[in-house]
């Protein structure tokens, strides 16, 4: 494909996707397709010969799109969101341009600068602590998901805790770690990656508002420290994926700095809030954290995959993750006077994510992005003072954001088939957890093209569903 | 934005790309910025208000290009390719289009079933054993990086060893892994972070030809039996970032049977050629791995990232990495008739990286991909010739396939003189790395856009600036 050709080709796809988000309430928000379908209607070898732009875009059209699940439709109320925006995909579209590899400073300066900048300007407009600006002891860096930043984090307190022997000579201390029973599985995941077995790893129960219980915490730290055992980390939740139940932070980072633990917040999902000063009251207490997790791939409007993570002591992870081949030295790296991400994180590759972050921010400012983070609340608010009036649904906790947990005053199984008819008609998509054994419905809210009428639809259509049902 | 500003600044980026390859050669290939001059150009804080695009753009030409090493220019032929091409940034620009998550099969089924059989079409495209494909008892994933693979079978292989048991209650056994002293060192931080230790991972001498030497393979396995220790993992390497360098592909599978060991071929570089059939007589043998790795994101024209990694008993990937929290719980997932990829690697969350994999292969064939590797690997063994033909240099190792290693008959410090001069030029970029103590330069030949003449201006910069350095 030549330049001029990739002119033309590429602004028929600029046009596709332009389309795609005029036309976007129109699709069916679940797909409706059966496992098989997608992969039956694609021929079962690669073709010899090359072929057309034209033919692969009308494949697209009638063959993949009825296998997709809108995400990006304001009337996915599922999961979590994993918003994009139109400045967040353009800004990728750059970086896919440029095809730079950021491994190292040396192999693309501009990859490395502009993700530390842009990560420091993230922390100020966070109100994050100082200490994790790269001008201070710490420093951001863009991760894929909050699940390799949790390896990450889970792999360098494993580290400080062990004096740099595991990676050395094996793990073989009694370690232990501690997160909440409603911390993300992403902690788990990364706890048997790290060798120190599930085992080792004890989920403190919560109280009524799904957060850790601080005395059950400190009981169990003194219980396995009698046994033999060695507390290593701890892990806070600002929004649980469940119900967006937050860990009390100031406190695990009291226990966590006397007992001489790690100590990372995740924010995954909730860290975006931030932005607004009102909401920071929920980090109070983040100075104490060696570490903090946060995805503008969730709700701050940046296309998958963008994780933000902080350190307070860049040396700890650098010491932990840190290989120099020869092929990769450079007199920059040996200067010290850089950063080599690649040595902040599991892999060694890496793309010029920082772009579509810095288009992003620039685009919004501070302020547009307080804006829709504040009105995602607010709907989200809303929407819970009506569960709260209708007679025949409840709110089962407080939403402390954009996310309602309610239910229909029903068994299990009756709000499961409400949410199944709804979800199968294709006019909005959201899912269940379970909270104490009860089958909940989420309402998450915050989808970036969202507006007042899609909740409003939402909740007529669940009413009007509900009462059919019955 | 709205889809109408989207329709107008997006035609504007793809003309900036356009212009970008058009112009690219004019580019000094290595960015010759010093540390802190692209951070320094950037405002300390993020804006209050929004920005427009267009001063967005402004300063990407005036602040972020200097800071920009060329990957993608035809004279880039350091480290290893990072190849786009015009039909993957478009595939990559659809899936930040849509924006799905493909974490599990219920939340994107196309995201999914496209990613499965393009993987199928690359098996069958490859000569690979049928055993990786989904049809059979495996199939593949594509994974962010080669790292990550190693790091994803190495975990998976600690589990077989023992029983799913480290991952339960934490690692005990004294395992041992095997690699070549010119193995990557990504297989050195998976071995790390898996907490096996690196005092367990043993670098096994390489031959002439710096390929693993089974005779010291197995003398060190049955030393380690002795001394208590368990084997559990062996890898072999397709083409060493070196110098691609082959180990023995049937003799280490052969051994790893012996030994029950986890057998992993890592291919990472190299693994592209094995769409020309003249090239399998590497991987003969492939049918004893128990998984395999390469990157299309390396010479196969398709942006970073896109790793394709095989598992010939995906069963055994599953049970290391699965979790299933309540939200995430569905039918399809019960039902088991579907894969759901979160369960196959590290992470959660996913894009819908297979499209782009699926326009490069349908826009080039399967034929017209062979076309270009060919091509490479002729290029390259032109270059060798004419380093053979000179008097003041000599190549190190026989060019098998598109890297050549040669040098200066000089001193080291001349040779990376030589080398820091031309790049210091702008013209061309290139890099070193040592064999047996020696600086040794390396030509790496394949990138998309190469032509016969940037290789002959290469040759032809090299001996004029080697003879005025002399």
């Amino acid at each position: 494909m030549t330049p001029a050709q990739f002119r033309e080709e590429g602004k028929k796809i600029i046009d596709w996707i332009a389309d795609y988000y005029e036309d976007i309430e129109k699709y069916p928000v679940l797909s409706q397709v059966q496992p098989g379908e997608i992969i039956g209607s694609l021929p079962e070898s690669a073709p010899q010969k090359g072929e057309t732009m034209d033919a692969m875009m009308c494949d697209l059209d009638e063959k993949i799109m009825p296998g997709i699940t809108h995400w990006q439709s304001p009337n996915f109320f599922a999961y979590f969101n994993a918003n994009t925006s139109f400045p967040s995909i353009l800004g990728d579209l750059v970086s896919s341009g440029l095809g730079v590899q950021g491994m190292i400073w040396a192999t693309s300066p501009a990859a490395t600068e502009v993700e530390t900048r842009v990560l420091d300007w993230l922390a100020e407009m966070m109100g994050m602590p100082e200490s994790f600006k790269s001008t201070s002891t710490g420093g951001g860096v863009i991760q894929d998901t909050a699940s390799t930043a949790a390896l990450t984090v889970v792999i360098a307190a494993r580290e400080r805790a062990t004096q740099f022997q595991s990676n050395e000579k094996g793990l073989d201390k009694k370690l232990v770690a501690y997160i909440s029973s409603q911390t993300h599985s992403s902690l788990e995941k990364g706890i048997k990656i790290a060798g120190i077995g599930k085992a080792n790893l004890r989920l403190i129960d919560v109280d009524e508002n799904f957060a850790l219980r601080t005395d059950l915490l400190e009981k169990q730290i003194q219980q396995d420290k009698a046994n033999g055992f060695v507390p290593f980390f701890i892990c806070g939740s600002v929004g649980t994926t469940s119900s967006t139940a937050i860990d009390p932070i100031r406190e695990l980072g009291e226990i966590a700095k006397q007992e001489n633990c790690w100590y990372h917040i995740d924010a995954a999902a909730l860290g975006t809030a931030m932005i607004c000063p009102e909401f920071r009251h929920f980090i109070d207490g983040a100075e104490l954290a060696d570490s903090y997790s946060f995805n503008p791939h969730k709700w701050m409007f940046t296309n998958f995959d963008c994780n933000v993570f902080w350190i307070a002591n860049r040396e700890e992870l650098i010491n932990t993750f840190s290989i120099l081949p020869e092929y990769l030295r450079n007199k920059a790296t040996e200067s010290g006077e850089v950063f080599d991400y690649r040595d902040w994180h599991i892999q060694l590759g890496r793309r010029f994510r920082a772009l579509k972050l810095w288009f992003v921010i620039r685009h919004y400012g501070v302020e547009g992005l307080q804006h829709h983070i504040r009105e995602h609340v607010r709907l989200a608010q809303d929407f819970k003072t009506w569960v709260d009036e209708s007679e025949d649904f409840e709110v089962v906790v407080k939403p402390l954001m954009n996310l309602v947990c309610f239910r229909h005053k029903a068994s299990d199984e009756s709000n499961m088939k409400l949410m199944n008819t709804i979800n199968n008609s294709g006019k909005m998509y959201f899912t269940h957890t379970k909270l104490k054994g009860q089958v909940v419905l989420r309402m998450n809210i915050g989808q970036t093209n969202i507006e007042e009428r899609h909740v409003k639809e939402a909740w007529e259509l669940i009413q009007e569903t509900a009462k059919n049902l019955s």
